[in-house]
């Protein structure tokens, strides 16, 4: 037994310490590092995190925290004989109706937490695609998005204070139960986004919003991509705020279809444009969008609320599994005019490189998330090379026009890579001496978004599995 | 001629070196500084800038940063010996349409910016009452909010991108032109509210949203502060999100009657509460709240466009001078069901030191803005000590209540001794270490809200103008 083990075990309750099991190593890419963490721990309370903490410090040993395993860019996966800390039993979950705010924990499932809130007739406004599985501490690590962010803002804009335990066992609390607030530096938001490298999340007050009483949408089936950036132009641009613009292309449509037996492409060709209203304009606000839409020369279907959860269903949670691929994805975002451009980049791109493509977008915020894929031929143990070209073309593509590597499922060791290639090798180490004053031996996430990459090889993409 | 004057000269053209003027120095607050700075200057360009950087690291010269000077709480006065620098002829204001964007220079007026962007559909949200003069850098220093944020948010939810000039001179440029983005940590909102001690905004990329077609507000006036507290309640819990729930007490009333010959007072009583709704369903949202007044027992009188922005202008401006008086204004925050508390604790505290008290809110987002003042006699020059410690005591109060000590006016030097009351010492220390990060010969902002108040005597609060 290690010593780290070994201190662990004379710290924290029996059950807080977890069998090495390797669903705790990794996350949604599924990379499991080459060897395994000294102890796999879910402390039940803050003075638990507090004390694996200060144990960390004393061994030198770095923590990797994880919620549900659900990131998308290899951010939770395992140091090698480091702690991993999951965060499954800090999961609280307390309404306040009248200041509308929800205080957390930060294991706790991101839809509970909105559906707690629902029955005050308010909600929790972020909803990335995974908040049945997820937990609003890997939203707040990722600085998660999702498809309502368009109207109501991402979880930075969300999250009013945190309690945070540092590297060394301290607890900081930052922002404040109030709306408003500018007292000292926004610690706040500089937690949000930093991937469990600045301090390990225990606690998140969030703000709460009236839900919504009524809500809307409708499709447009657009014959080519350009007639889809007309219709998400349209619907942007039509002096409402819509609460969604979602678009799924030919290629997520076909395997919608493939997944489920639905007749999508065949009904809907080249892209699906989905929109939605809600709040009491919701009907004045679709009709708004449908005469922008009729101005433009595109038809308009108006959905039924049936209809509505059905396709909004399928944005979500559509895009399966496709058995017997390589497959990359992506979460770049661009400025809104330039949807259409970076959408004609993937197919280009798929083109040049020989890989099939598909994409489902955030298309009212210009976050996109294309899929690169290819066949997976018989005894291939790693996807072509052609696969990760095409994949890094596209990234760059993303930069070229004044867009992000990462919308809003982060960098983690996944994207690392390029990192440098977007914000400079200035910010770079600026950024790296911001983490140092919080962590300053370096123990939390050492493989993440700010390791030094020469030291520390990031998550490649050839690693990341089909 | 000093060093650094000399150095400014041969760096700048001549007529970026302003004369020693005393408008210059100091902001809202009116505190001059003991000596004058070196230099004033008012860089034309981020060159100029970057210049005065490199000069002020050269010669250790401190470099306080101003917009318009309409800050409240001392951020923007002059360092004795150091160097002024003056964002006004940086103030190019770039609206994209597509992008939803405006690209400014940080001396561009905040409304000129909404103006700009009205004319393409949409409009700049955060609205602080000082709009007509404030500087966007200011905006952004300071974290501002106003009367829009408690539905549209507030400066920090708006500003996607900074370009930022550092004590070295180094150009640093964060964040994206999308509408998403998580790559890296989040400099943007470190940025916004560090009033000026972390770099020198020389550009920033706000969002744009569409301007609301159509507002509707109303008013109630309530015979007394529970009242008032039951209107705001019934605003904020109708189930819809009104654009603006602000409150005018007795107090400020008699102020308006007394500077504009109105009668409000008589008219209003005890409070007025004012509700603002817009978009598409201002209407239906305006209904929705007068059934939620009606459920309380309250009676809404439904104002005409006119009379709602004649109101909203006395809100935003009616709020004068008192000549004959020594006053204090503050600007703390607290949790929305702690509203009617800290409204009855400033005339609680009023009572108790024997002076008197009024207050504006932006109650929608617990936003509270009291002023305590006492007669000035002949012969005073500087309040009475009752007056400092009833401020004193309603600071103290609102950390009490969960709140904070700045809701969007920032801490500056006015506040200074109080942040460590709200956020404690060890936070403080990390805060100033993230500074010097940044500026690591500690020239930005020397006197700000992070300077060490054993070695920087902070502004005391008997140095307030009436």
């Amino acid at each position: 037994m290690s010593a780290v083990l070994e201190a662990l075990r004379g710290a924290l309750a029996a059950d807080e310490i977890l069998p090495l099991d390797d669903r705790y190593v990794t996350d949604a890419t599924g990379v499991v590092p080459d060897a395994p963490p000294a102890a796999i721990v879910a402390p039940v309370s803050v003075d638990g995190v507090r004390a694996v903490a200060r144990i960390a410090t004393a061994h030198r040993a770095p923590i990797v925290v994880r919620g549900a395993g659900t990131g998308l860019s290899g951010g939770a996966i395992a140091t090698p004989g480091g702690i991993v800390l999951s965060t499954e039993r800090l999961a609280e979950i307390a309404v306040d109706p009248d200041d509308q705010v929800a205080v957390v924990g930060p294991g706790a499932i991101t839809d509970r937490i909105d559906r707690a809130a629902r029955r005050h007739g308010l909600m929790y406004a972020p909803d990335p695609a995974s908040s049945a599985r997820s937990t609003i501490g890997g939203n707040i690590a990722t600085g998660a998005g999702g498809l309502r962010c368009v109207k109501y803002g991402v979880t930075r804009d969300a999250v009013l204070a945190l309690d945070v335990v540092l590297a060394d066992g301290e607890l900081l609390r930052t922002g404040h139960r109030t709306v408003k607030g500018v007292t000292g530096l926004d610690l706040t938001a500089l937690f949000v986004g930093s991937e469990g490298t600045l301090g390990i999340v225990v606690g998140a007050t969030l703000r709460l919003v009236p839900a919504p009483a009524d809500e809307r949408s409708l499709i447009v089936s657009a014959a080519d991509l350009d007639e889809a950036g007309r219709a998400i132009r349209a619907a942007t641009g039509s002096g409402v705020r819509p609460s969604c613009v979602e678009l799924i292309d030919r290629g997520a449509l076909q395997n919608i279809d493939e997944n489920l037996g639905t007749d999508l492409e065949r009904r809907h060709g080249d892209a699906l444009v989905l929109v939605g209203t809600d709040g009491p304009g919701a009907e004045a606000e679709l009709s708004a969008i449908v005469r922008a839409l009729d101005a433009e020369g595109l038809d308009a279907e108006v959905l039924t609320t049936e209809e509505g959860l059905r396709y909004a269903e399928l944005r979500r949670s559509g895009r399966g599994t496709r058995p017997g691929t390589w497959k990359i994805g992506e979460d770049m975002a661009v400025p809104r005019s330039q949807v259409v451009p970076a959408l004609a980049a993937l197919r280009e791109i798929g083109a040049q490189y020989g890989v099939s493509t598909e994409v489902v977008a955030h298309a009212g915020d210009g976050n996109l998330h294309p899929t690169v894929f290819t066949p997976r031929e018989t005894g291939e143990t790693a996807p072509p090379d052609r696969l990760v070209r095409a994949a890094d073309a596209l990234v760059r593509r993303a930069l070229d026009l004044g867009g992000t590597l990462s919308g809003e499922h982060g960098i983690g060791r996944a994207k690392r890579p390029w990192l440098v290639d977007e914000l400079g090798q200035a910010q770079v180490d600026l950024q790296r001496r911001l983490k140092a004053v919080f962590d300053p031996l370096g123990l939390l996430a050492p493989d993440g978004f700010l390791s030094d990459a020469e030291t520390t090889p990031a998550l490649t993409r050839d690693e990341v599995p089909a």
